[in-house]
């Protein structure tokens, strides 16, 4: 489905960040996961459970059920749920079908989110997870920001081509991270297995107020601003300014953003979000002179959610549309064709196909 | 449709609770009745009436037109119909065509609510009511309580199917006439021509504070639950409460609630929830010791319209789903099966059958 | 569609009112026009302009961006396409590809409204509008009032129905412009090239209280109705009063009063209405005396806005249904097939059938 092939939505078999650590709970929370609900809590011993999220007896969401021990106890007629599937009790009966059981999602808990993998678990991959310490989010040198999360009204494609067309900073972030140059910096393409990375080097950056006040850069500076897209849905890079005149291998930053995304799809047409960034501990210092403002990184992305949202508006009420590709495209296709290929190469079995679209 | 075979509805040559004696008057009800807009009202002499509740000239809905003498008048471009449906005026003709009629509904009133008869009306089978006086409710010995109405944000069969499996009391009502051993309690099954039943004994039974507060029980007890679902949509039983030991054939219940319970299509997806009960005058006399509190009956029926509106919710997001059937679905699923049954049994000609379905 | 043949919804070849001058602005605004999004704007030198509301890059609403010099700037990623639809600048790329545009609608503001032709603008045909100085729209002897505006929520047939047949004013507005004898009086048909016309002359018309004050109209009247359908969606006439006894044609009427609908198609279930009335200088006379009454006028309108959506939420609760036609619906009808024949002899381009209906 647009703006993927038709009939394409998304892998199964890849890592999602499903949820913020803080969101789970001894509380069931009820979460779509590519167009499935799931139901996620925490055992006694605090560890994350993602479980397919509707009762096989009658379809009763357990989502809206209780948690007992590591269990999840069916709202409905009470059909006991362990954290891994099976299940353990039915009140009205002694023998348990061996068919009677929820998939058991896997899920890893690093950092402050929780990845889910949508395929079956036994296929679960930890070799595909980011590297989280490489990335600074498990270093504790560097300062993070915990995650944000949206629920967007938009498909989770729409916000992937969002991050991979930076070109959009200079236009609908103009007031706040954009700057007048981001658009017209060539931008350098690479890419390798699973991934793509968009960079820009901008020798004297235009840099707006909101740069200056929120992070204190003073004068001129250049900007480096890289992103990687690890496809599926996961995508990190830095916003680095140096002193004008800079050599942005040799030199050191004297500012150094490192900004981390995931979109994960909910339903056919919308999408999870969750934001972060982190600092290393000398722009900690600068940020502590020119103490950040959560206010305004949260307006930065309601930038984001809001245009997908319209986006999805029109192809709600109007459908899809044939797309007019520019040079600043080329980025984004490629990590398309990507993630297309990704979806293709689940099949026959057709576990990352879209499986009922109307 | 689910939870009923691929194409199957409801049937149509069968009585449905329709509305509350209550809320037809002089002013015109809409309400859909098996997926048609139906206009109820009461003649002069007080009668009630039922029309198509779309004019056949430019599909104005009668619903919103206004009742005079007998007849509804079209809101829009004033066809008048009388209760037997023909019309009897068109403003800007002298001659009205005799295809100009809309379908009068068979209606009977009985008691407090108003059956309809959503096949022709000259197949309407009075012999297919239940018997209102052997069920208490026209009996002056018994003392009824008005009926209770929800409109219900699930197809219908998902709260018949509520009503054909008990077992639910003892997790979805733990706190009111739950008890924890309705579940766990062997049903005994019966049926005859159009009818299932299921029967419960429970000696010694859990019994909740909910219920010795507000029905005045205490001490030991014994508990019998019976339910009988008299297809496509009536359900009626009794909740009786004996002294612990007692031999439910033999000896007589302190406490006999009888219950009443009406399920009838609305939409595809949505139903129309009648529900009262009925206690027979020595019970009464207790329950005037210990006043019944009717925001706690309600608070029963509202956790089963909620839940029945939760499953609805996921069949909407995500469609239909292969159910585990349980021990527990014996009754049910041969409750469903004579339903379907009726279904069957009204085609060729098609009548009970999904007309028109995404 | 319902209530034209099936696969047939709207000629494009053919003006249509889209807006109030009031509503076009240096602000972008967005309406659906034929099921498609448009932006209107005003250039700096104040000329209304209407393009294709999407960008072709992603899709993002071009309602929803930024008006600069004479140019709309996509929100999304900044590319900016002048008045003509052609793109005149892209931030991330020198070159713009010649197929970089959106389509540019002909407009022409004329009165206080501004019409808009749908299909391709070299086809645009002026003299295919109404002419606003015939109609008193643009003469100043008239005294006009300010257009009104509804978004309707029904598709824009069902409200040119209720204009081409007006014995609907007994009914629906029997306590306003309404009168008893509307529908029972016989209506006199004419037609011509893309028009279809209804005349009532009603002798000793029963006239409401309501237009005994608003217009000041005392003792035994003779009234006209006229209304003149232009397809698809310009309904032009006159409600005129005269002394009883009078001739038509021959006398003077002492209240003559010009009523203007226009009627257009904005998705395929909902429409935008406007409407507007003048009067001649002596009706305006006696209309001091008796202050017109913005609040009545709007009343009337809205009595037909609510009766339309009311049929189309049943059209969109249980679909389409056989129409039995009255008398009274020979000039409809007429209408209709007029307009039916305009969507035909747009093709074999298909340009005014329904390209995209569930």
């Amino acid at each position: 489905m647009y703006p993927l092939s038709a009939g394409l939505y998304a892998p199964r078999n890849r890592w999602y960040v499903a949820a913020r650590s803080s969101e789970v709970s001894r509380a069931p929370l009820e979460r779509f996961i590519l167009n499935e609900p799931v139901v996620f809590y925490r055992t006694e011993a605090g560890e994350p459970v993602a479980l397919a999220g509707r009762c096989p007896h009658r379809g009763y969401p357990l989502g809206r059920s209780r948690i007992e021990g590591d269990a999840v106890i069916c709202g409905y007629h009470g059909l006991r749920f362990e954290a891994d599937g099976r299940c353990s009790h039915i009140p009205s009966q002694a023998i348990i079908p061996p068919n009677c059981r929820v998939k058991a999602y896997a899920v890893v808990e690093l950092w402050d989110w929780i990845w889910i993998w949508p395929g079956e678990a036994e296929t679960a991959d930890l070799a595909r997870l980011p590297d989280h310490q490489a990335l600074g989010l498990t270093d504790p040198a560097w300062i993070k920001r915990p995650p944000l999360y949206w629920q967007v009204e938009g498909r989770y494609q729409l916000l992937n081509d969002n991050l991979l067309d930076l070109s959009h900073l200079t236009i609908l972030h103009a007031d706040t991270i954009g700057g007048g140059d981001v658009a017209g910096t060539e931008e350098r393409h690479e890419e390798g297995e699973g991934w793509v990375r968009s960079l820009r080097w901008i020798p004297k950056a235009t840099v707006t107020d909101w740069v200056r006040k929120s992070r204190g850069v003073e004068g001129e500076v250049d900007r480096e601003i890289m992103l990687t897209f690890i496809a599926p849905g996961f995508h990190h890079g830095h916003d680095r300014y140096f002193p004008a005149g800079s050599d942005p291998v040799k030199d050191a930053p004297m500012l150094d953003i490192r900004i981390f995304h995931a979109v994960t799809p909910a339903t056919l047409t919308q999408c999870h979000y969750f934001a972060s960034s982190a600092v290393d501990p000398a722009t900690y210092a600068l940020s502590a002179r020119f103490p950040p403002d959560p206010a305004s990184a949260i307006r930065i992305f309601t930038e984001d959610v809001e245009a997908i949202g319209e986006i999805e508006r029109l192809l709600g009420a109007v459908g899809e549309f044939q797309e007019l590709p520019l040079r600043s495209d080329v980025h984004a296709l490629r990590g398309r064709r990507m993630l297309e290929n990704m979806i293709l190469a689940e099949k026959p079995a057709d576990a990352g196909a879209l499986r009922s679209v109307s």
